[in-house]
């Protein structure tokens, strides 16, 4: 299966060792995050009617990650994890899940808050947030025993 | 950017047909369809520690899809909307995403709830559902409208 960006994220965090040095950001401040999706102008009339919604799923590529692992040493965790289990970068299929809220619109410049991706990261899909993607009652597994709520950084392209 | 399936979703829905049949299904009744997810053996190790998570984040290829379409007609809308604010399977990349309740795991088998794609749909990468995924406030632009509850079917692989 073959697929191509759609767009590149400009994010705050410029390079990988930009993100390691925030370790210690909390889970809220990765909430506050600013940074904007460039949606390649021929796709940009697919971005009507998204205006109204507060936030985004944004499906991109993890184009730093090299290794095709089957396990994953989350920060802060100390284990050894199935990657399943976890947002690491280096997984079977390098694809990565964030969902972002929708600060402000201009043409095919989308202003959001909540971006964990590195600068220069390839967007290939935006969907809109629903309500069957809002589960309340979830239980986060292994992520449970750490309610200090150190940020879950790594989600890292 | 190339991806290849880790496993086979197994689904109620044995063609898009049995799926068009369902419109009049509400959301609630799609959080109940039980379906499995196979993954291939070689990923199995992968999945240690997914199984005290509740929900996980399944990425699916639309594999049915053959249009690459800027826009989208969701059912019970009646409205052309820009595909980036729909989960129209046919869009510039044919990538699905479903959030599923993790019911129960039995080696590479995954009984889960909450299926709306159709049997057969090649699973490209699952994730678990952590609280930065759970957005409380969200707003959903056109579908808020759609108050009554009426299915969200336009997922289909």
């Amino acid at each position: 299966m073959y697929i191509k960006p759609i767009g590149v994220i400009h994010s705050p965090f410029k390079k990988k060792e930009d993100f390691k040095q925030s370790k210690e950001k909390s889970l809220n401040d990765y909430e506050k995050s600013e940074g904007e999706l460039e949606i390649f102008s021929e796709f940009e009339p697919g971005l009507k009617d998204i205006d109204n919604f507060s936030h985004l799923i944004i499906i991109f590529a993890f184009h730093k990650s090299r290794q095709r692992n089957l396990f994953a040493h989350p920060p802060h965790d100390g284990k050894k994890r199935g990657v399943f289990s976890t947002r690491s970068p280096d997984r079977p299929n390098p694809l990565g899940m964030t969902v972002v809220k929708l600060i402000k619109r201009e043409k095919n410049r989308i202003k959001v808050s909540g971006v964990d991706m590195i600068e220069g990261t390839p967007i290939l899909d935006i969907k809109p947030y629903t309500p069957k993607d809002l589960k309340e009652k979830a239980l986060f597994g292994w992520l449970s025993k750490k309610q200090n709520n150190k940020c879950l950084d790594f989600d890292i392209s």
